[in-house]
């Protein structure tokens, strides 16, 4: 079967996914005979696809395996940019190192790279980052907003506001956000976000949004140096979760929040990511390149930077640290 | 005559360059007779090179071919870090994009590109950067500074204020700055500077900085769309610049305002910016890729952003502009 034709079916069904839509309409639509369009179905069903058939009426999807596919991606996303190009990979060495490589070939923003599996993937401060196969969402996003390189932070913090959102609104789990960029849920570890900014001094070409989270993976999976601290989605749910799912609905949420943010600016994210933040008004220990120091950590200014009261009461601007909450 | 002996050749003239060394030494330390030490003697001044020889005191180094190699830049550049590991391309398309490269392949902080021409040489925004053969110094610095993101325009600040006072130095002339980045001498554009930025949220990976120094163009070399606002430093000065010397001052300049940077962060750079900028306390009007205003401009942040009192009192963060002075 054609990847084209095959893409065409699927929107057609995605585009009318309550209803059903005779081989006739199906055929005209895709150029090609009833026939042919029942081969088509009868693939797509071998391939894990639910179509209901009925009498006079036609064909209707009303699931999708939940493998990630360009076709079950595509199905039920309910987005304008974000995703609507998705470039899916087996394995990578990381999926920012390949989204990179899409930046500088042009590639539009809204692009997702989305790895199976990853060999080299990297967190914050080039720190690895566990990618087992099919365990988890490993993607990367590229934007190209037109925003000054000083605001570029409040994206990271964008994304995690998103994921947030889906995590709840998918597993069901209450989840957190601790400065800069690590999402917890009941205090472990779950999500990393790491984002990579090419730009001149006054110009951002493109910012690459990686995600790494952590769906399927049972506590027995990960390296004995993370179980104290990481966990997924289905050890803090108790169930397993629908990649796809989450996946769609991530980059539902990103793109809500990214219109809102290139419409309105900073100001309503910062309010939600304050309302998941659990660092904030607790006294922190703060590691930074530079040296360690606490205080209390009472909030981010416009531009995402985390502020810190010292104890002689000078506040202190956090640009790039670790903070452990006391 | 092997690239390595030569490159060790021209080390030892440049460690002594006001002395006489013998002939005997010479060749202990490159580890040859001395009739090879006398052909590469030969060959160097066969190539422009002139080495004085007295009886029994040995050779000195008087003038080196005004070309740039990698062995006429070493010699007498006083640099350690910035220009140690020079990059000389007769053509490029861009130094931005070969420096680009070379920061993916692991690059060392002060590696510079230079070519003798760029088909493609760009300025700020894509904007195109007349780069024609031999005329002027096109090249690409790579930093590897650990600084946040926010602070990377001062990078560019830093180099306009080290490449003013190398055109002060070399030419004498007298030379400014218009925020953010040109510099011009008597009100017309003879250097540009294009920063540019591949950094994760809170850690830079690199910065490399573009550098375009109209050096020996005449005016008629200018495409006709220049000629009213363009300008080199041989119309300027009235005589033929050496490139070569303008690119070790450059170097050193840079080093030294760097380390400045790095022990002691902006101020100092900072108040050497202000004193040479025309544009501050000056009525403007800024061209922002969001549409234009007027005001006066009364400064630079901390960050390097510039600061706009409008009319109605309100200061602006200009990030990014052309600015105009009224």
């Amino acid at each position: 079967m054609q990847t084209n034709l095959r893409k065409e079916l699927i929107e057609i069904f995605s585009l009318n996914k309550d209803q059903y839509i005779s081989g006739q309409k199906i055929s005209e639509q895709l150029g090609c005979t009833r026939t042919a369009v029942w081969k088509h179905i009868d693939q797509l069903r071998k391939e894990g696809y639910h179509l209901e058939a009925v009498r006079n009426k036609g064909y209707k999807m009303t699931e999708v395996p939940d493998q990630l596919t360009e076709s079950t991606i595509a199905f039920g996303l309910k987005t304008k940019v974000i995703g609507k190009h998705i470039v899916l990979k087996e394995k990578v060495t990381s999926t920012q190192k390949v989204a990179r490589e899409l930046v500088h070939s042009g590639a539009e923003e809204g692009t997702v790279v989305i790895a199976d599996r990853q060999t080299d993937g990297r967190g914050r401060l080039s720190r690895a980052w566990d990618s087992p196969k099919g365990a988890g969402l490993w993607m990367s996003l590229i934007l190209r907003p037109q925003i000054p390189i000083q605001q570029m932070p409040q994206l990271t913090l964008l994304t995690a506001v998103a994921i947030v959102q889906a995590c709840e609104q998918v597993a069901g789990v209450n989840t957190q956000i601790k400065w800069p960029n690590d999402i917890l849920i009941n205090g472990k570890k779950v999500v990393g976000i790491l984002t990579e900014l090419e730009a001149e001094a006054d110009q951002v070409h493109a910012v690459i949004v990686g995600i790494g989270i952590n769906v399927n993976q049972r506590l027995e999976h990960f390296p004995d140096s993370l179980k104290e601290t990481a966990s997924s989605l289905l050890i803090e749910s108790g169930q397993t979760q629908s990649r796809r799912t989450l996946l769609q609905v991530v980059l539902k949420n990103i793109e809500k929040l990214y219109d809102q943010y290139l419409l309105y600016g900073f100001k309503p994210i910062k309010l939600l990511w304050e309302s998941y933040a659990i660092s904030l008004n607790s006294r922190v220990k703060v590691n930074t390149l530079q040296g360690s120091f606490e205080g209390i950590a009472t909030g981010i200014n416009d531009e995402g930077v985390l502020l810190l009261k010292k104890d002689d009461g000078q506040v202190e601007r956090v640009y790039s640290a670790d903070i452990k909450i006391l």
